[in-house]
């Protein structure tokens, strides 16, 4: 494909009738499609349905504790709970608490501890001039919303297909004390599906930050998430990196089932060391009298163990293959070599990022929604809403049906064409 | 009974050696109860174990707004559990949200929120020098705990039998600017079992505070859970009367079905003004993507409306009042006339509270724990755990079995003859 920068105006304009008239062609078509989050679809919730027809007897309700779930009690979660999600985040139970439904919550009232707290005996972030966290960009919209909720200063680092640029990262987290934290996913990474390399972990582990009370927020959401039996990435387990590194309290670990079991109706956990956890204890001692016990022995009942996990995920990546390679597909045969963008092609993970030209991507999404496709709005993958090339546009493609997403897709591609070539005509 | 206060000191030594004795054979019984929290029995969980035949058949997972409450949306809970407690607690679906396990969560949310973002525009507690609130005592424990937590100062408000001392509670909340909130649990109270009477209601409503952002954190944690069907109390609906009053953002009501289905994985919610639920939604956006919709409609599916859940609360009464009257048979046979306790005999709600004389209860609660009943630390009904006449102990009779609670009682009622006793020999 010759690219577009290269044709002529009339030959831009040709094409850009042609295109118009494919657009209202897909538009009369009705679509209704909400593809602005990473939601599972309806044959994904079906795979823990499951999980419904345990519990049913009162006398398989003691956890391994001998506490009856069904009552007050365990406020770290139960130890089956702690082995299951320890293991699918890699750490012995006696470092991971089993939370509620969110991990998003429970890393929010991480930050509101720090605010209102401090961490491990630090100054409270409120009685401070300035807290400032870095964003590996593009990132996830929740965590930059939770920042700036808080007044917390976001500072862009731009991501490399290792990870974070950690150069960037160590140079800034130990020259300013204002840094508290850093934002992460580290595996099949939200928005781009780019796991951090073993050499991007042992620098994280490294890390020599200014401030006594400098975590690192590892949201390792998609731990478990592959797509690909054959090719999956590999991520190092931060934690005991950062012990051998001699920063054994730097990083908090987040993970939760809402993408294994029910969105909304998992649970979520922490994984730290034990001094963070102590800290964390105190402050939910206080604040709960203890999560959900019986959807935590429901979860474990279902899985049966890791093992069990593992095997439930490849259904999942069943469902969720074809859809990425729908999406892939379309955009190879309809963009490459064009230059009017570039995409990822995740091994896991819930979502393809795709880079417009500079200044066309809240037009791409804007045309897109005319003809009934939402999508996650432009900017969101950046602190602020504002991406400062206006490129980066998120796809997620785990809800649509296979038949939807073929659509939204096509509805996609012609807009990022159409604006794409509105822009070269601006330009000539 | 002849006032042991009247008994020589010959009588009261003749009486000690019988009461030891007495002691020491209960105390060869070898219980070994935890009576410290007001906690369900396991007859009181199998209640609601229909709950787990819910929700097995994929066709009915939609709620009433037409979503699958397996996936993520809905960020204040659906509209028929919005209607189930709302009608539990007395208003309508719009100014009621649903979240998640814990009522207690929420209210330490709802303080955390107002540290870090103030209430409503004003300023962020964390700001100011000094923050109180007021408590009435004996109150409960987990409420003090947040406050404590949070560094707010806390001042003693005398428990009437209407209610808090509402001719204190004016006066040092329209002149005090750093009053910012009190703890109210108005119905079936904890300890105590008192409900707020009307007029204490209208004077809550009537409130002047010195602050704006003063509320009154009404904990109606027992409003369905009666123990008779012919005598109930009836608590004004305050968030009406508040509205009448021309206060109609002074209070947010915390209810849960904690105790109506199970402890831990029950649904909680805040009913409020619509410009306090305003607030709330906008930190909730942040905080969290949704609470557990299953759960939700688990609850709504099996206790089908407000009618059958009242059904359901009688057995809970069923199972309930036994035990409180077995409580109040024992202290009244033991102790009435001797003078040295008196205790309250609630129509609802979890506890009763006792008195005992001045400076007894700390050794008391110590004395039966030497026979192996554990009561709720002495104290832990104040502020601080400072209980100034170190008289009060909450009882808490759902727990144990019956068998197991008269022999608890009576290792209670023989605690209480012994250190008064001794207090009395002391004394003369």
């Amino acid at each position: 494909m010759t690219p577009y920068r290269e044709l002529s105006r009339e030959q831009l304009q040709a094409m850009k009738a042609e295109l118009e008239k494919q657009f209202e062609e897909v538009k009369a078509k009705g679509l209704n499609l909400d593809m602005s989050r990473g939601k599972p679809s309806k044959e994904q919730l079906n795979l823990a349905m499951g999980m419904m027809e345990e519990l049913k007897s009162t006398d398989k309700l003691k956890c391994e504790a001998g506490i009856d779930c069904r009552n007050y009690g365990l406020l770290e979660g139960i130890p089956e709970a702690r082995r299951l999600l320890g293991e699918m985040t890699e750490v012995v139970p006696e470092h991971i608490i089993i939370f509620g439904n969110s991990s998003l919550s429970v890393m929010f009232d991480t930050v509101s501890r720090s605010m209102t707290h401090g961490v491990c005996g630090s100054t409270p972030w409120c009685k401070l001039d300035k807290v400032k966290f870095l964003c590996p960009v593009p990132g996830y919209d929740r965590h930059f919303r939770i920042t700036e909720y808080f007044g917390i200063e976001m500072i862009n680092v731009p991501m490399t297909p290792a990870g974070p640029d950690m150069d960037i990262v160590e140079e800034l987290v130990s020259k300013d004390p204002a840094i508290k934290g850093i934002w992460c996913v580290p595996k099949y990474s939200n928005p781009q599906g780019i796991t951090y390399s073993a050499e991007t972990v042992k620098r994280f582990a490294r890390l020599k930050p200014a401030a006594e009370d400098f975590r690192i927020y590892w949201d390792n959401a998609y731990c478990i998430h592959h797509l690909y039996e054959d090719h999956q990435d590999i991520l190092l387990e931060i934690l005991e990196e950062c012990e051998k590194a001699g920063n054994p309290d730097m990083v908090y670990k987040f993970i939760s089932t809402s993408k294994v079991s029910f969105p909304g109706s998992g649970i979520a956990a922490v994984a730290a060391s034990p001094k963070n956890l102590a800290e964390i204890k105190k402050h939910m001692a206080v604040q709960t009298i203890g999560h959900d016990k019986i959807n935590q022995l429901r979860h474990v009942r279902f899985f049966g163990g890791i093992v069990g996990m593992h095997k439930h995920m490849k259904k999942h990546a069943e469902l969720l293959r074809p859809k990425f390679e729908a999406v892939e597909n379309t955009l190879e045969r309809e963009i490459s070599g064009a230059e009017i963008g570039t995409w990822t092609k995740p091994k896991g993970g819930y979502f393809i990022s795709f880079d417009s030209m500079d200044g066309c991507a809240k037009a791409i999404v804007a045309k897109a929604a005319e003809a009934g496709v939402k999508m996650t709005e432009a900017g969101a993958t950046y602190p602020y809403g504002i991406d400062p090339h206006d490129s980066n546009i998120r796809i997620a493609p785990s809800f649509p049906t296979l038949d939807e997403l073929q659509l939204a897709t096509e509805i996609f591609v012609l807009s990022v064409k159409l604006v794409s070539i509105d822009k070269l005509l601006e330009e000539k």
